[in-house]
């Protein structure tokens, strides 16, 4: 059974990460670092998570016979960690941005100078319904931030179609999202009854789903798609995606609302046949046929995507709807881990 | 003192429109009707509102004496007595949506058929920034409906400038919008913890909007700038918008996140400028430097607008922030009712 | 494996039971009945829950082959289908309150007629912590109404020392407790932001707990215990439980707070050791050292438990949280379900 | 028109009473003095609060000209600034704990050191209704905690008629009654969903309702009264409350439910009369009909009683609802205010 170590146990995508692999029935936790709480049971510091484990604070040194770790540092504090484990030959899931992008420069424009450059080679995106065959070797699998999931899966269908030709993002999420910051964000006489966006054009999530959307696209589809409409300040080729996010009354949920101007006419018969053919098999995508609530995914691994032709204005709408904690962050990492030690994909998630 | 009287009391927007007459103080509210919970005080119906008028059955010939009514039936419904209470020279404003469309056709394309199409010349559009002068001497006042106030008072200085080729209008309100409705969408255990997008393609707020930014533009302004981009499904020059509610779970709340595609570039100097000029001087639009939460305006009349350019995309992101039984429905009603009698416009709304 | 039938799964408790029993690794569920949403799958209905079985309408003569039912009618509606499941050997947990009080009398005073009351002598009081070894055997097994669940476990190891004079029972839930009903008590506009007491003097699970108190008590403390102070009203020797039930808004969760002037001076340790003593084995019941959240046990079949002496007052104050639906309905009948077929108790709830 | 000053606006209460003084009628706010967010507007820090006025440090030397003070800091940091208050000659309506209890030797058990005793004989408590006469001429009134506010109210026309044998205080109140602390009691994700006894048998509100409930009963009655049952712990003729506060999820609200062992046996009548008695002719007290929701009082300075003698057990329940910002708190001390400065006792209230 693989050995199993968490780095970062004490946010809330931390706590539950940790309190997955410790139900796990195939992964062995064995050991639980933070950089507070230490010596308190992780019980006690997440009452709603039953974890004995104590929280330790992390001696690199002690880290033998650990063949996977989690980690769940900020961006820029994960990327030493990630390689002194990669040393220690430790495959890792990386909760932080630091190896999300593949573009150095991009990273550098948005998080300021990498850590570790030299890892990024290493590691992959770790969407696991795009990218599950380079995750099942990766050594590096850089977990991807709430919102790329849930957009992600709601546009990949057409990014792969080629039929983006711009597109606005509008996210909202529960105050989990937050994480566990104390402030007036998060206390519930200023979040509760409160609708709030944030980081107006600001988003650190943009870059991620844009390069994801390249990809899919591939450049050439890409350039042509950019060329008709859209991404006026991008250069030839770029798409430029419109991300917003909103903090919500809720504690854990998230919902991607996509609207998409597409480079051509699309029927809802072969829009329904793009996502039918993307997402039939795929364990933890329910395709729905009305909009879905968050509330339907809550504390699940699964993202429920439903899209529709709006025949007024000829965009297509995408909706993405993901536990922020759970498929967005947490167990999308325990996903990712089953995939590169060779286990069901399913198992310790349902 | 003009003497009011109010027609469908039982709803939440009816039971607030009538709170806030009862405590006007220059109006006498003289009649409360409904057509369920006859004979009980309103007080007890919702004890929140403390207003002890009963609950009267409608009935057109003992209403003598009436300046004034606010009516709040469903569409279809209202037309008929805002006709009866017209013979009566009472001056209305109505709640529902049968005359904020100046376009018969559109009308019927959204709703069915109209009751009284003869009665639509009477109407003037109840949004008050936009139409002031034509409200103070209207004898019929169409209260706009929630998502057009925010999304209207977000966009009425882009619009006016001529500057949207495209837009994305997504907007998030509270359960209260869902009305006095009794099933899975209200009930807290389904509603509570949830984001629920509706009506996908398919919100007759759509057409209103449409409707007003299209007068905003100005026919010569609107072609040129739909020639561009976006409303590919449109006749030329027209504007398509793309409109989507969710509800989220708070009570009272709405906020219209507006993402606009330009028809040339706009730095942000330029942005502030035209949204300065438009509300400088407007009592009940706060012009704000962050993000606004709808808590900021919870049980006032006030709309919260701040814009921003992306210079990432080049979109310009304008939000409106309302209480959607507020500005959003009944206190926006009391401020039209003020112009129509000549009283200050902020009477009894603060 | 033993098959199960679920009759009536169309409420809050009954479709979490049916979920709890599809995905149980040790029974087969193979019938869903319901009186309405017929020939719709369950989590359709309850998109949260993944059950795919339709819910069929009861047809009594196709239900061979079934040894454990779980039935969720109202009270008066579930005697009779008990009887005709008993008269097929079925083993049934039922969720009302038609076999959860051993006194006819009682029944008939607080609930009206009882439709099978020559089913009471094969029927077990199903909270588990006080039953176990009869429930094991058990031909019906009446599982508690929520309230007595906390109520119980957190009075439990007072009573049996006969340390009870007088009892007040505070109880909160959130607002799944007032089940699938759609009205202003479940609208989110009504009772999101409130407290609401209800059946003021009137809850139908006094006498439930106090039938149980006064067993546990044994009928000679019991006189003794009462004789000294508090149940005036009621004959000698019997306890009188002032219990008080509150909506607050949150979907799922009950805390029962109990406040217990007890028959002599008892002191932090001697009731710290009763309640060590009482549940230091016991699976489900944890005892904790500072006041619990219902937070803390959403979701699971836990039973928190706080018990406090204070200096100040003399009296004792316990506290007992569960999640209404789980430990408080659905998750107990599993247990219960559990111990009747011989599995492990703990078998398909963690 | 008196000049008020305001000490301490920067937490929930004293930014709301700020907000009120603000907008009354006849009081001009003159200053508003904070030790956090220095120089910020009250309506950056708080922007549902139309307050344009700046928060500035406390001098005061240049509190001249002031008549009117409120002063909303911790206990013990407040004695010392009311003291210097009452050197210029000002009036002062004190939020904190400092001046609520007449007896030095209770205050100094539950608070320690008292840094004015000296000034003890100048306050009168500030329960509006309890002690309207003495407000009037008072130089320092000590404003109740809010959840005495809830409970005296709700318990007064039994104390007074010395029918209180015993009582047991269970007392619910939204997260702003922890005020603007931030941490993981008030975080959206850990106190939504939730409910949350605490401080138990240790909440300094207790003495305060004891010492005005004995106040009330009279010593001869009080004597009489817990001779017969319940009060083990006191002294003989003492009595000792039983109060338990807990959190639930919601922003504004807070419910005393107080259940009453009676000195003799009182029926409905008897009791319904000592009620209308006691509160038909207050301004702010609703006595109603059906237990109360708090949502039915909030942003008022109402607060609604219920109460209700149950036959089975013989105790009374009496219920309190208020809104633990404003009659609890904020609204209170303006009503207090008025009363001090001869004002009608609703000015600026409704």
């Amino acid at each position: 059974m693989p050995r199993a170590g968490f780095f970062g146990a004490t946010g809330f995508a931390g706590a539950l990460a940790a309190h997955l692999l410790w139900r796990h029935p195939d992964f062995e936790l064995v050991a639980v670092t933070g950089r507070s709480e230490l010596g308190r049971p992780l019980q006690e510091v997440y009452p709603r998570y039953r974890v004995p484990m104590s929280i330790e604070p992390l001696e690199l040194e002690r880290l033998q016979g650990i063949d996977a770790a989690v980690v769940a540092y900020p961006h820029a504090a994960a990327a030493p960690t990630v390689g002194a484990l990669r040393e220690r030959d430790v495959r890792v899931v990386d909760l932080s941005a630091d190896f999300r992008l593949r573009s150095l420069e991009t990273y550098e424009r948005w998080y300021g100078e990498h850590p570790r450059p030299d890892l990024l080679g290493e590691a992959v995106y770790g969407l696991t319904e795009l990218h599950r065959q380079e995750i099942a070797t990766a050594a590096i699998v850089a977990n991807p931030g709430c919102y790329p999931t849930a957009s992600l899966l709601a546009l990949a269908p057409l990014a792969r179609a080629g039929l983006i030709a711009d597109v606005v993002i509008d996210a909202k999420q529960g105050i989990s999202g937050a994480g566990r910051v104390f402030d007036e964000t998060t206390h519930l006489s200023t979040a509760g009854e409160n609708i709030v966006p944030y980081k107006v054009a600001a988003h650190r999530h943009t870059p991620e789903i844009e390069e994801q959307l390249a990809l899919l696209m591939g450049s050439a589809t890409a350039t042509a798609a950019a060329a008709g409409a859209g991404a006026r300040a991008g250069a030839p080729g770029e798409l430029r995606v419109q991300f917003q996010a909103h903090l919500v009354p809720l504690d854990q949920g998230e919902m991607a609302s996509c609207y998409v101007t597409t480079t051509r006419s699309v029927a809802a018969a072969e829009l329904r046949e793009l996502y039918v053919d993307a997402y039939a098999e795929e364990p933890f995508v329910e395709l729905v046929g009305e909009p879905p609530g968050v509330l339907e995914v809550r504390e699940t691994n699964y993202c429920r995507v439903f899209a529709a032709a709006d025949e007024h204005t000829g965009k297509v709408i995408a909706f993405g709807a993901i536990d922020n904690l759970w498929k967005g962050t947490s167990s999308q990492a325990v996903q990712n881990l089953n995939l590169m030690f060779g286990l069901p994909e399913t198992e310790g998630l349902q």
